[in-house]
């Protein structure tokens, strides 16, 4: 099945239109060729809904939002709403700043996401308005483990009833739940929390993936989390330091195949 | 002839001016400085115009254009003009959005472009409001091959006529065409397509070759293209993947010199 | 002293609040990543007033200004203020514009910095509005010598005077002043200086070094511009071009040690 999903990027090319963040813009753009898709970045208002209309799937990450590209977001986020292209959000910093936790109810209320992807903190602020998001990196008092994992699949579940959307929550165990199946992936490294990006560029990735497998929205998150952590790995082995670290790690989603993917890939289904 | 204009950016060091997207603003300021020019990036309207006083050149890329950025151009771009500058214009995506299409009209009505770059469906946008633009890439029913050449050559050359610009096409053969005269360069490698920003890194280095030789502005763009494709060549012999590949890229140019070029460059007149 | 400075770094993981430019945003916080801390990017005004709150420091770099961001900097600047969080100033291109001269004239007026850092073009401009800036880099007529340190000394201290930050001066040789003391660091690598961002990256080092040391901003920014020459020198070592000198520059950071630091640190006071 997997194997499928990664082909179908790798063959259909699928054109991600993404409004996000300019800290991490470049990278995801570039994953996003890296892993077989074609990134095109639009947040001006009188184009969104044309840009949108081209590509197969819309990513919304709010790392950097202003009022003028709010705006965008809704904007594109309805128009590919009415095409039934995915749409990807990625709730950079919900819970740090009341602007941050207020735009992601509006797009939540306004816009229906396929998969929303965060980090713990800010996953707990979506679903219940209480994680302690410390800026755009998860608090440890909000961590997974396999102590707490029962209670946060549940919220994940409740969020992911009242949005529709699969939750993605990255960490040391990154979890994708909806309300029938539950995916603990087990890949990835700790250097990936010492670049910034690594959350904005998985989400990039989800929504090549999603963009190529649009009927297999929860298979597409969980081989786009797989490929990435197993990408980190793969960095890890091969770095000096955490630039390096970032480029090995773009470098092996660009020479990622199934082949590997499948021998490295460390899902649970639970 | 190559030579001198190479020797002319390493020595007199051209500011250039850029009003350019987020996306890879970075890697165009890099590689500005890599072949021997001194960046400045300067997109608010109250100060456009000065900053592009005292610069040599002036590079207006469109790929996250807004309605705030596009009123910068417009205004930098006549500045320029009255100073005999040249500018460079990159029409990123035209053809994928209304807003692309209607401001590459605008600008070139508004401002003289002495070069155009763009890949073949954003330069057909231009020529006769026709290609077939998808997102940021050209499209494979535009491609530029030996059989439809002539044609391609034939668009450019009535574009130029238009405009006044020198038009340079990208593709697998580049084109760089005036109204007496025409170059194709069978430089470059696959893989400037699978790293974001190949194209706007070469319009900037056309920028900085131009900035240090006004006088030679289709001689510049032609150095500037092979410079280009053969920093890609040598790229794709040392990396393992798309991002050391940028790498290598920027790397290849901040060491280029006069002989490495001239016993790389494939350049033929037509 | 200076490794309690770079351990309380390490230990506290100081959130860094960044408004600054797009061109060079992504190396400021994989560097801020790579020396211990954790960086956030806001501009919007409706939100940089509680971002700040959260974290322990404020960096403000003008590198591509805008009336809207320039808003948010003087309201973030004014919280941090109240707050008491180290405040650090980068005025990129302070000079080459009236835009760029007036803000930074303003800011300085409503914000008390802890630290400014610039080139000699830039300091000048805000100690004497006399400053040649050329773009962002440093004008040749203003270099800092063993023959005019005494004069760019004494017009440092009268800045630092004036606005109560430490002075920090960048070039060959980096200067570092308050009204009571002078430090001289020979770190750093001409390579510095064909990379784009290497002064920016050593500002918001410089804000999370504060951020972690708020009682000792003069030994914290010391240690800063230590930290990144060294890394600068290590780099130096490894690259093959400009491109592979910012990775290996940044791996540098997230390698560093204390020991590292005092071995290769070049300070004299005077």
């Amino acid at each position: 099945m997997l194997k499928k999903i990664v082909k179908n990027v790798q063959n259909q090319t699928p054109l991600v239109h993404n409004i996000t963040n300019y800290v991490t813009v470049n990278d995801c753009a570039n994953i996003i060729l890296a892993c077989g898709g074609s990134p095109i970045m639009a947040d001006e208002m009188t184009e969104v809904e044309e840009i949108t209309t081209i590509c197969q799937s819309l990513v919304i990450n709010i790392g950097t939002l202003n009022s003028r590209t709010i705006e965008a977001m809704i904007t594109a986020g309805k128009k590919a709403n009415q095409l039934n292209h995915p749409v990807i959000l990625d709730p950079v910093g919900a819970g740090a700043s009341t602007l941050r936790t207020e735009t992601v109810e509006r797009l939540i209320k306004e816009v229906k996401f396929s998969v929303i992807r965060g980090n713990i903190s800010e996953i707990k602020t979506l679903a219940a308005g209480t994680g302690q998001t410390l800026g755009v990196d998860a608090s440890a008092a909000d961590l997974v483990t396999d102590k707490n994992i029962d209670s946060v699949i549940e919220m994940a579940r409740t969020l992911s009833e009242k949005t529709g959307a699969v939750i993605a929550i990255s960490g040391v165990i990154d979890l994708v739940v909806d309300i029938n199946q539950v995916f603990m992936i087990r890949n990835g490294h700790p250097l990936m929390s010492k670049i910034t990006g690594a959350g904005c560029m998985l989400t990039a990735v989800i929504g090549a993936y999603c963009g190529a497998n649009p009927n297999q929205v929860i298979e597409a998150t969980v081989t786009a989390i797989c490929a990435m952590g197993l990408c980190g790995e793969i960095a890890a082995t091969k770095c000096e330091g955490t630039s390096s670290f970032k480029m090995h790690l773009i470098d092996a989603m660009s020479t990622l195949n199934e082949t590997i993917l499948e021998g490295g890939m460390k899902i649970e289904t639970k």
